[in-house]
């Protein structure tokens, strides 16, 4: 953990050293995903079952290896502890209420010169969502890319997810039950991105595919992006805390953990203007690190990228937060509105000391897939638009072409395109 | 040209044929650009000026070489003869009207549960514009680049263009001076694309980067995906024209060279029931071809490229329109609007037979970038959206966290993770 105070002279410095740190796998598996998404355009299935047999040490012989059904997902369901299924019932809901709220409006409409415009949103035919194996096999994150595929319309949702050793998590099964997925494949890694992406003999191309993943199944993604649409190419989760001294430390402490916990490369940032809060705080995270079954990987993540920064007065943290463009930002502070409307860059807000960042990750309902590495400078979290394209459409009227289409003819001659300008004169005689 | 019909048996095969031809260039140009992109991220302004006098012909010496000021801009404007300054004027006025009626709204509201939910758009801080030198420096494109993003609300505003061997096109300049560019640096190519995602010493970085252009700069945009913010990365343009036989079959076959024209590798597809109506747009193409400045290149690419389909009934062209998901589709029949409904995929639709394509390239009001080679499947013309991005926002209240806060610590507790589950916790005792 580094501390940080914008008072002390070598302050800009070492908070520039944070904002461009690299924390994503140098791991170069740009090669090797080449490789295997190249196979598997070539070879399909047989491709997919040998790549199968060797990461993830699971048969593809019968269909029952290749495909779990409908049936197993429904029984996953029944068979939950019912506080659980409650549990998981409540974040669909909640998350499918808040895309549904979400969806874009098309327009259609005349203007001055009576030309008519419009755009028209339509789902993709097919989503592919890729689900983790191991222990990022997380059934919340199935719902929130699941659900609002569903909401956008998308007809065909495909599931797929490594099983290894043919360990199958019933979680993950249930959430797919509740999303109503259609498909569920038990492959993983690159190769299964590969697989939707292009299509094989048995399992049909989609047309986005969403989900995160490893280094490789990241890549891949990023790979195929133009060949299928894709959600942001995820990097290692972070949360910036903003709070001030009149928070009990123990609550902030567990907020920074709920980031540190996830994995070693993970990052938690506090922004304090009170020096004997940040102490309590780096207490109260030690304290509590020694009681999660979670402690080595937290801190691990806590001791490598953790960061105080103690601020001279709270107005400095939002130009450090627009900086940082973290993924999740909490602003654990008296009227958070004021200090919001400074942050520009950030994936997910959460206002007022009531709000810790878990309580979107499951059931608040927003979306949990949200740029991380700095990206939310330019990019959203996960929405029903990343299932959605628009059709832009024009009608023009005889008064319509007679008032803009002269103009398009000078334009198309100067730009030495004579056809585009024949096209508009012969419809003007 | 080919002509196919429906009513062939060989035809399924055939137009699976038209639609997985790959059109786009097969040169492996990955490595170059990788080259290119890390000499340029290592070595900055030094790297730039060395691969502008051997690509471009063109030294980086003095300021002048480097930038061009907006006096510059502004001399060119006001030296455009009349008509074309009003065109030009005409197009960015109602390209700025219709992409201001598509600015998104916030959301902000308070649920059942007593939870406050919302998201907050905001534009990016900086945007770069690749703008093409040679046959394909259009300023209508600087237009549909750069007033989305001032639109959108974007504060830095900049273009990079090639000035092959120091030559500028005045019509580029005013066409900046009108969409209120604030920097225009004279380098082009992949080196373009790497300086303004990196940042060099002149060149502050931005945070998306979008434009045409060749090869070289559409790999270097996809391999920077995720470093910034890119538009889709575009192949050849295309377009499909559905036309009965009241047309008249010159005006058809100018719009099906009117994309012809363009580029060798692009094409036009026009789909009829009327056979003997194919027939004269063939012989109108051929006649028309002759007279253009562009004939070389549109013989080349209507002689390739080009596709005559003749259906049994208009009602088989909306499956054959969706397997084609085209850049732009005409539908020039009576009451268009019946078939329109059954269009899912296509980047801009052209209602009516009053309604060339041309007109939405220059003065129509929506954006003609548009998506390429089928991507239309999941992907959008480029809008203000591409130039913002939404944070979600939560705030809970007691009543809200008690409401849903024991679900997310069940979720929590069930996927492994209890720093998640204590940060709940302790807000509900």
């Amino acid at each position: 953990m580094r501390r940080l105070n914008t008072a002390d002279d070598g302050f800009e410095k070492a908070f520039a050293r944070v904002v461009d740190q690299r924390r994503e796998t140098a791991d170069d598996v740009a090669q090797d995903v080449r490789g295997i998404l190249g196979t598997v355009r070539m070879r399909g299935d047989a491709a997919l079952a040998e790549y199968t047999a060797r990461f993830d040490h699971h048969d593809l012989a019968t269909p029952d290896d290749w495909r779990i059904e409908a049936g197993a997902c429904e029984q996953a369901y029944a068979e939950l502890d019912a506080e659980l299924r409650d549990a998981l019932d409540l974040a669909a809901a909640r998350i499918r209420d808040y895309h549904t709220a979400q969806l874009p409006e098309d327009r259609d409409y005349t203007d001055d010169a009576g030309v008519r415009l419009g755009a028209k949103w339509t789902a993709v035919d097919a989503a592919g969502l890729y689900v983790p194996g191991g222990r990022a096999a997380y059934p919340s994150s199935l719902l929130m890319n699941a659900i609002p595929a569903r909401v956008a319309g998308v007809e065909r949702l495909v599931v797929v997810t490594p099983t290894p050793h043919g360990k199958i998590n019933p979680l993950v099964l249930a959430a797919a039950h509740i999303a109503g997925v259609d498909e569920l494949w038990r492959i993983g890694g690159a190769q299964a991105v590969g697989a939707v992406a292009y299509g094989t003999d048995r399992i049909a191309r989609v047309d986005v595919v969403t989900g995160p993943g490893n280094a490789w199944v990241a890549e891949a993604k990023r790979q195929l992006y133009g060949v299928v649409g894709i959600d942001m190419v995820a990097g290692p989760s972070e949360i910036l805390v903003v709070a001030d001294g009149a928070n009990d430390p123990d609550w902030i402490a567990a907020d920074l953990l709920s980031q540190a916990e996830h994995d070693p490369t993970s990052q938690s940032i506090l922004i304090t203007d009170d020096a004997k809060f940040a102490d309590q705080v780096e207490d109260c995270v030690d304290l509590q690190t020694s009681t999660l079954s979670t402690a080595k990987i937290a801190r691990e993540s806590w001791n490598a990228n953790g960061v105080i920064i103690v601020v001279r007065d709270m107005a400095e943290a939002p130009a450090l937060a627009n900086r940082l463009a973290a993924e999740h930002v909490e602003l654990a502070i008296d009227g958070p509105e004021a200090m919001f409307a400074h942050i520009r860059h950030a994936g997910s807000v959460f206002l007022g000391r009531n709000t810790p960042e878990a309580i979107g990750d499951y059931v608040a309902g927003p979306n949990h897939v949200l740029p991380t590495g700095r990206r939310a400078r330019f990019a959203s979290g996960l929405s029903v638009l990343d299932f959605m394209k628009r059709t832009s459409f024009i009608s023009v009227s005889d008064e319509g072409l007679a008032a803009i289409g002269p103009a398009a003819v000078t334009l198309a001659r100067a730009e030495g395109l004579p056809a585009h300008a024949k096209s508009v004169e012969l419809r003007l005689k």
